[in-house]
């Protein structure tokens, strides 16, 4: 199971934005939207053995199931409409119980901390950072969940609880990239068993 | 000099479409919003030494050009609002002279096998295609250019042209991945030299 984690530290947490400003008033909603993109699609397929958990203001987290992802096109607008939907619901989710809003979507209330707390002791954590090791020299593990903030850096207190929490640092490249994009340099990091298996 | 040529196979010859449907009514033009986000994009910076050309329905090619962009932001609607600029302006393309409709924004009357003439002679064309070498096995050349094609495989006339054309015919891993995800690949290949220097 591959699983990543994004920070949205401007994100909505409530379901009244308007899908066409997902880059305005929304939050920068479309970064989240596209991390979702790189997370799950192949070209004519889903990629099953994903779980992409979106960490809105460190409130609520939507949780995007591969295995039973239904409805999710390429394009940002409609997964927008997805988290849209999951906030819709967001009151009926009790204390730590998701609530699903369609198909292989869901929502919890739960942050940052909490998400990583959860993940954490059935998983290697490994937290991108441009002074970490090069991720090809180290050897993918079974069980990664990539941990990324959306636009911003992480703050100090995600950067203290990462570096208390991650089992690797590693860097995906020389230069600063895109959340989604570094997914996707992520995604190909396994499919190529650490660049070495094509 | 690194550029990327995307075939839109539906894509739209006229500006007359609606930014809220770009992967409906708009010939699926978030597939090349999308790719011109990885070809460009870095974390706080843009790409200055990226060209980036979607061939429009055979008709028009609308090149981004790395060094002279302004006014490209990552989310999908507002490059299509940049590529509909583009196609407003294009009356006024004569010949295959280009016109610039925005800082960097140019498009021209140049179909396909045009715009591969007109690239090939000073640079090294990859067709990325899932049978091709593995191009870890391959050193990234000065000059690359990769072309790709958007949710549509390649026609059969393309890939006769592609496979007369292409230096090279190379595969960036295992599985079959979108336009957009394989460009972002491409910069990471070429970023750390062929995946061996971070």
């Amino acid at each position: 199971m591959r699983q990543f984690v994004v920070v949205g530290h401007d994100a909505p947490t409530t379901p009244d934005f308007a899908l066409d400003d997902l880059a305005g008033a929304a939050g920068r909603l479309d970064v989240l939207c596209r991390c979702v993109n790189s997370a799950f699609f192949l070209s004519h397929a889903i990629r099953e053995d994903v779980r992409a958990h979106l960490v809105l203001a460190d409130s609520y987290t939507v949780t995007f199931e591969g295995r039973d992802l239904r409805r999710l096109n390429p394009d940002e607008r409609s997964t927008a409409a997805l988290i849209r939907n999951a906030l819709e619901r967001r009151e009926d989710a009790i204390g730590h119980q998701p609530v699903e809003s369609s198909p292989g979507v869901s929502i919890r209330r739960r942050g940052f901390e909490a998400t990583l707390d959860a993940l954490a002791p059935a998983a290697t954590l490994l937290h991108l950072h441009e002074d970490g090791a090069p991720v090809v020299d180290y050897d993918p593990p079974d069980d990664p969940v990539f941990v990324l903030s959306d636009h911003h850096d992480f703050t100090a207190d995600e950067t203290a609880l990462l570096t208390d929490r991650a089992d690797a640092r590693v860097r995906l490249g020389p230069k600063a990239i895109h959340a989604d994009h570094a997914i996707t340099v992520a995604q190909n990091y396994l499919d190529t068993d650490g660049f070495r298996s094509y």
